[in-house]
């Protein structure tokens, strides 16, 4: 017997692998097959006589190659198959061609495999069966089949400043700026701090102050920049919101022109800063942070002091490490009077970055991540600061020593104050929102992919087949383009505001964005917190007529909701169950609103009751907190479904109908959630959920082929999608 | 003026700080005050010069001490005060005596300080108040009012093995058994294998293979350990698991006497071993593992290869450092003909742990959690093991070289193969369930200590005194009790199960409890995948019947669910809204058995009208797919709401109100989180639904103040609870 593995062995012949092995692979050479490629074979001049006595060992009839040899052609054939792209080996041809050992096969060797394929009649689907089963680029895809282009998706999604975004993708879309997972936190500050340089370099840093450090107003700019740099690594995230929205922006409104001064060594990094609000034993509650800041009008100096172990500041982003200069919040006392939380740049390293006189600092240590943020602790032992070291926007000490605000109200003051740092919270949320997209990408793409269980000798099934994964990303998708829709309305909202009006309503729309974007839960307020300052928010209204009291007040607040029900509840739509009525963006709107104005008259009636009972107004907000919460969440989603249905009619005829899709997905999948509340008020009769619960999985049938492109449209760099899966590794799907 | 500041540094005078400090607390010495004092002061003959000029400064009307001063003897007093127990500073004599720097006060020192008490008349209350308003001692708590003995509960919790349970948290009640926070995962790994060793030398590993090394029958024993185990590091809970449970199980429950021999050698972990089963291309689905098994007669040896990437055995705990032998699942080839998955005993390191010839191993690295277990990778070469190293208690391969099996059936021996692995899951059920009470307890702590928002002038409120937070973790508490009585049903049901009885109902109760428990949301099983299995085995009933076909099967079904839809649903019930039924026990159980039966039916009759049509299976069951979770889902819920009633019912007087408030709380809240489908489906009327949300927050409040001997019951050891917000310290409150 000659040896046979010699075909595997010579280059020459490997491309003539798939023709033999498919040849054989019913185990028996069909004898007319045989002869057929003898005579072929023998009619190839070009081959050396090595090449032909092997290539015609594997043409005996007499003595088929055993279960073993021909497994090893498989393993080679499955082996190379799995590396090349669907066209590489879409014929046996292709695939011959692709063994020709990293040349390209001589034209000898093409016309030969061309040859022999037309007198052997293999058939591609035989070799695409047999050989590569399991990879899955050699089977039909069922959600790769999007109705739109990805890159126009894309533009709409990125809306304004589509520049700084592209800039910002450009510098993330680099592996050496993803810090590898596990890495020490010391190596992971040092990677970032550096990778915060080079965003300052670029000019990422100066966008946030316009009229100041530039000339244009781009604070949009500075919140798209900041949004598309959580798609990276969220600790350089923090690490330039820190600097130069919390740290930067506090200085730039709260502070005067004196102040603003710095901004210009902020934004370069000069001046590396740090925003210290919380405390450990005050987090939430801002207006009992303990840290005082005594005048002491002798020297001229204010005094920063941190009076106990529960008002030293704590988890300061830039506080173990960095930070030279502190916006430090502390309760101000001039002449014995106390004023309540006022801000002060307080120094608290030199430019070597050792601590100053007075100041102690600690580590917060490793974390479960964010480990390249140096957060930390700051205790101050009387600490002398500059008078003029006060952020006096909203107040200030006279050079005699008196407080003055024009702002007689304290409680009024300090929600001046912390009505500027809004900003910060719209970018949270937009941080959110991109880091879930992120997250989105990596598992539509593995569900898109891998396949487990299914029936005998087919395929598995692709993970996104099934239901209960459909279920699972797909409203998640939904919500995601909804809330960025979302989002950009609020940008749009924030940027338009003009500096001193009243932003109450603008702060209880991004606490309530920031609450339903549920990623970042603690930053910038926990968001059980937020959902009530939402809540009193809406109360605001009524809750001015509870003080005037009076029945007519009240007449007046419940002709009001009488109204909303009136016009919105009637038999017809409670029972309506068509398909053409549940995707009617009008019903979805009308249900949605319909929710958040009932909870709302039903929170005014509950707490109006109890005040006028006698009840603390401070109990009756523990009483009615759990129905309060639900009022926000209401608002918020009713926000969020008109701002995506706005966004859907706006968009192009190309991409209008598949947002439309998710639109739908996004309205019923919330209705659904909320099924119990509708059922129950009698806004929706049973049936009618049973409608849209039949009606939901519809959808994920119809978003599905779609589903890979729509993660596609963020637009997310390779090197940020991070996870191994999100890469499909034919040898381990 | 003399000088004040000696009251501070001379030590015998340090106990009459706080009648001082309450002398001049309003700002001001009442003259007979400062008289009474300085008779009293002048008649204390021991008093030495230097003491009694510093005392007599602070008694100087006319030149009262600046409020800089009176502050720095504050500081003082409350650092003192918060480091004493509240008895230690009930009284202005107590906390004077807790200042006598360390020492006891002299006799002469107590008897002044009783006689100025009684010429001040200083009241308790004040000091308590001025002095350290913030330190949670001093105000009535409301959550640690238990009607119950903490003690006595925990006995009713741990039930039978609380032997074991005691020396479980013996070993854990010790820092040195905790791995600090992101300590490298080298040093995590060492110190778990350190500890390990000294558990297996306490002889909790041998307790799993009883009639091999115990002569006791004590898996319960086992699983009692395993379960305790869970409140300290989970890596060491995991390598446990894997040593001693999966790895030795395996040898236990899947091979015959031959390899039972191993098995003291396991126990005292001089055989250190892995559990390779799962694959990166097949986790769940085992059936299609890739690893095979070629049996070749001529050499009596069984070849164990990888053929391909996507079969490397991967995550593998103990395969990246210890293992020495692998229990490796790989697809039997006998002869040439295919068997299906088997186990097979494959060493891979030598005793000093250099891998053998043949094995590849690499490490999966740094991880998110559970860096103390080595999870790795292993792939095999062509590598040769004795054909006795087969498990082969279901199947073998004989000496001359066919392959035999008690059990025709390949999918039966596959079952019966994998059901001997059942304890592993109602283990890691265990385990999760302890995880969540030690993730409880730290909240629940922090929760009834941590204060934070509230009215002006008065204490913050308690974190557990707002509804939310309240609905955040009371029903979990009361779950995590749901739970683990119905897992000590479950265990008792395993150990009572004779061997090679059917043990499918019981295995899809396992997979039920443990993707009801969704701590560990993927060990041992994705849980979406367990819910199928659990919908599969209640569906068994109905399918048999499927394949016989028929109407008269059909009608049967139908006639059962009709007659518990009239048995259970009548316009009485689904009205009632009054407390005492929405309490009965009954009610509740009748309310989540109609729920699963009903579920249950629905899911057969939809699956036989597609089955009738002429539906692919395969296509129905993905059609069902989310019906029949939803099915599993609500049948664990019957099981555990059965399982915590029947403990309620057997338990002492002393405990059974608590409980029954608990049984409540669990019961409603589930049914709750259930209203839209009960609405929907007519079992409740929309004002019973609204009865049962009014009555869940009332619960908790009357919960509430058990809270924390709810928590303590547990009795989980001070050093398992890694989070510092457990111990509530005053300094940071």
């Amino acid at each position: 017997m000659p040896d046979r593995t010699l075909l595997l062995s010579t280059p020459e012949l490997r491309p003539f692998l798939p023709m033999l092995y498919v040849a054989w692979a019913d185990g028996r050479l069909d004898p007319n097959d045989e002869a057929a490629v003898r005579a072929h074979v023998a009619s190839q001049p070009w081959l050396k006589p090595a090449a032909r006595i092997a290539l015609e060992a594997w043409l005996d009839g007499a003595h088929p190659p055993s279960p073993s040899e021909l497994s090893r052609v498989r393993r080679v054939l499955t082996e190379t198959a799995g590396t090349l792209a669907p066209a590489a080996r879409s014929s046996l041809v292709a695939l011959g061609s692709a063994l020709a050992a990293g040349s390209r096969p001589s034209a000898d060797t093409t016309r030969a495999l061309n040859e022999l394929e037309g007198v052997l009649g293999a058939s591609e689907d035989a070799v695409a069966l047999d050989l590569a089963p399991q990879t899955e680029h050699e089977i039909e895809n069922p959600f790769e089949h999007a109705s739109f282009d990805p890159r126009a998706m894309q533009k709409l999604l990125d809306g304004k400043n589509a520049d700084v975004r592209a800039n910002v993708r450009a510098f993330l879309d680099d592996p050496s700026r993803r810090a590898p997972y596990g890495l020490p936190k010391e190596r992971h500050r040092a990677m970032v701090n550096g990778w915060l340089a080079e965003l300052s370099a670029r000019g990422f840093g100066a966008l946030g102050y316009p009229k100041v450090t530039t000339d244009r107003a781009d604070l949009g700019g500075f919140m798209a920049a900041f949004e598309t740099l959580a798609m990276g690594d969220l600790s350089l995230l923090v690490k330039y919101g820190v600097q130069f929205g919390l740290f930067g922006g506090s200085i730039y409104f709260l502070g005067t022109e004196r102040h603003h001064r710095l901004l210009a060594d902020v934004a370069s990094l000069k001046l590396p800063g740090c925003f210290a609000m919380s405390e450990v034993g005050h987090g939430s509650n801002v207006a009992d942070l303990e840290t005082t800041a005594t005048y002491d009008h002798a020297t001229g100096e204010i005094v920063i002091h941190t009076p106990r172990e529960a008002a030293r500041k704590d988890w300061i982003g830039g506080a173990a490490e960095t930070a030279q200069l502190a916006t430090v919040f502390a309760a101000l006392e001039v002449g014995g009077e106390k004023h309540g939380i006022h801000a002060f740049l307080v120094p608290v390293r030199d430019p070597k970055g050792e601590l100053l006189p007075g100041v102690r600092a600690g580590d917060a240590g490793h974390k479960m991540g964010l480990n390249g943020v140096d957060n930390g602790r700051l205790w101050f032992d009387h600490v002398r600061i500059p008078r003029d070291s006060m952020l006096n926007r909203f107040a200030s000490i006279t050079a005699e020593g008196t407080y003055e605000s024009e702002i007689s109200s304290p409680g009024k003051r300090f929600f001046a104050m912390l009505g500027t740092l809004v900003g910060g919270r719209v970018s949270v949320a937009s941080g959110a929102v991109t880091a879930s997209k992120v997250a989105l990408a990596i598992a539509i793409r593995y569900a898109t992919r891998r396949r487990q269980f299914g029936a005998t000798h087919a395929p598995e099934t692709l993970l996104l087949s099934y239901p209960t994964h459909q279920r699972r990303l797909l409203p998640a998708l939904a919500t995601a383009y909804a809330h960025s829709f979302a989002l950009e309305a609020l940008r749009d909202e924030y940027i338009a505001t003009p500096s001193g009006s009243d932003t109450r309503a603008l702060e209880a729309h991004a606490a309530g964005l920031k609450a339903d974007t549920d990623v970042f839960t603690t930053f910038e307020g926990d968001n059980t917190v937020l959902l009530q300052l939402v809540a009193r928010n809406l109360l605001g209204a009524y809750s001015a007529r509870f003080t005037r009291g009076g029945v007519r007040a009240l007449a007046e607040m419940l002709a009001e909701r009488a109204t909303v029900v009136v016009r919105q509840k009637n038999p017809l739509t409670t029972r309506l169950t068509d398909v053409a009525h549940l995707r009617d963006r009008n019903f979805q709107r009308a249900a949605f609103a319909y929710r958040a104005s009932t909870l709302l008259g039903e929170a005014a009636r509950r707490m109006k009751k109890r005040i006028d009972a006698g009840a603390d107004p401070q109990a009756v907000l523990l009483d009615v907190q759990e129905h309060l919460v639900a009022l926000a969440e209401a608002d918020v989603e009713a926000r969020v479904m008109n701002a995506f249905a706005n966004a859907v009619g706006g968009a192009d005829d190309a991409l209008r109908p598949e947002l439309s899709r998710l639109c739908d997905l996004h309205a019923l999948s919330t209705l659904e959630a909320r099924a119990a509340w509708f059922v129950e008020d009698g806004y929706f009769e049973p049936p009618k959920i049973r409608a849209i619960r039949k009606l939901v999985p519809v959808l994920f049938a119809e978003i599905a082929p779609s589903a890979r492109a729509l993660v596609d449209a963020f637009g997310i760099p390779d090197a940020c999608l991070a996870a191994p899966i999100a890469f499909g590794d034919p040898a381990t799907m």
